[in-house]
């Protein structure tokens, strides 16, 4: 079933120890439609700057990416520049920060669009996630992304909209800034009861914890020996989730076990290359095989 | 079959955000032991001081640890003294140590004894490491662990034993010591290329890694939301690892990962009790009671 994201798209200019690539398209919608697009239809919600080159466009259109809702804001488009240091490729040190059109941006979404049911609302100002949930008619899945800017500045908008969808993603440094709990399943736990039914806690190379009411399980990462360029990760990560729960139309164990794993899977192509190198040429068939091989790799017997 | 374990015996003073807890019996081979000592019988050697209290060796006995090989040495016990703060429990903070019998410790094993077939070289001073094994005749499976302390100032006697033994257990920050690599795939390659033809990575709260040139996988660790005392939780896991091994006497990979949840299951208790306080109780029901939840938490599918 189809899929809307809000988030924000982007040009990213990343240094790591591998090397260093401008203009790449990112933002954390542009990311998570790269992978959930390999389950699912995607609707993007999001707005660039009208320095946007078309070729972005034109590519995000070619993998099947709905661009209806996204808007050519007055402006420049937002843009990152951030740098990965040796030895610690888990922290992005942010350089500058363009926001260019992101700063006033209203959300709008088309009226055909507003009926489908599974909406991820990506990282972003949490003022602009509220927007566009209260115009979405009836998502049966709403799932939530967010950062520590946002923890820190808007923490008042960020608390009310954890009440309002069912699955919340954080990575580990989110989970203890939002909760004061250093241990992770006890911020996940403490998450649960800020609302979300079903918290995703992302640890980076060391993986993933799940937490319901009902259901707690962990995975590892995919064993990456070279991390190119993790930007993006998270995003690509929820993307793989959000796009096999949507494809799959329910949230039980095995589901959900199952698209944690193609997420798993999803993130560990993104950090092989510098921005969409690894996840934009990306198949089914190619996700399907190195998801076979994770389950083997994680199989306790 | 029988496992003989070399390493410390300690009077533990620690301090965590739960409490503290003086005198407590601690050190390298004695969490091992406790550990171990559910699966195999176990042969300590190691070395005690005049002060080292009678009712820690009476426990030992009862937990069914063969201490011919435990020496009373003139002079004190080995004490360390060690703290964890709130928000980081994965990192000890060293207050002092007093070596004690440890500064001149000549390890010395009966002659019986000598014949057994699985040893494990605990966290001591390498060259006390390499002098027992000169003295085992046949051993077939030679596990070893070491510390940053080692790696410091001792790193030639180090190598030297790594390229004797079969197994290598290290915790993250040890493995990229050694090897200069920080991620933590890389390290286990390197550290096989050192001489051992396993590795096991122990990252803490992030579960574990193993390497061989045919098998690699992960496993996070047990969900424990609050740790009251890690102390020999690397120990108390080495324990559970070797001790299985030596029980099943092979390495194949079904034995290896079943090997490596019960080490998992063991240290997972270890860091729910100040000192022996969870482990020393463990019957093998609890522990297999625990194991067969991890293994349904573990599940991909």
């Amino acid at each position: 079933m189809s899929l809307v994201v809000l988030g924000t798209v982007a040009l990213d200019h990343v240094k790591t120890p591998s090397g260093a690539k401008k203009d790449m398209l990112g933002g954390s919608a542009a990311h998570f439609a790269m992978s959930a697009r390999l389950f699912t239809d995607v609707h993007l919600v999001a707005v660039v700057g009208r320095d946007f080159p078309q070729k972005h466009l034109d590519f995000l259109k070619r993998k099947g990416v709905d661009l209806t809702s996204v808007q050519a804001g007055k402006g420049k488009t937002f843009r990152w520049r951030g740098e990965y240091k040796k030895g610690d490729l888990n922290s992005a040190l942010t350089l500058a920060t363009e926001l260019g059109v992101l700063a006033n941006y209203v959300p709008t979404i088309a009226d055909h669009q507003k009926h489908l049911p599974n909406l991820f609302l990506a990282n972003i100002d949490p003022d602009v996630q509220i927007k566009l949930l209260s115009m979405m008619k009836s998502p049966q899945l709403i799932g939530l992304d967010s950062m520590n800017l946002w923890i820190n500045i808007k923490l008042k908008s960020l608390k009310h909209l954890m009440k309002q969808v069912h699955l919340f993603v954080a990575n580990d440094g989110e989970a203890r800034a939002l909760t004061g709990e250093s241990n992770l399943v006890a911020a996940a736990k403490a998450l649960r009861k800020m609302g979300p039914r079903m918290i995703v806690v992302k640890k980076g190379e060391h993986g993933v914890l799940f937490y319901s009411d009902k259901l707690m399980f962990s995975f590892p990462a995919y064993p990456v020996d070279k991390v190119i360029d993790p930007t993006g990760a998270g995003d690509t990560f929820a993307g793989g989730l959000m796009g096999y729960l949507s494809k799959a139309g329910k949230v039980d164990e095995k589901t959900l076990r199952k698209a944690l794993l193609y997420a798993t899977t999803c993130a560990s192509f993104n950090v092989e290359g510098f921005g969409m190198a690894k996840t934009a040429p990306l198949s089914m068939r190619e996700v399907q095989a190195r998801t076979d091989m994770l389950t083997k790799y994680f199989s306790p017997v």
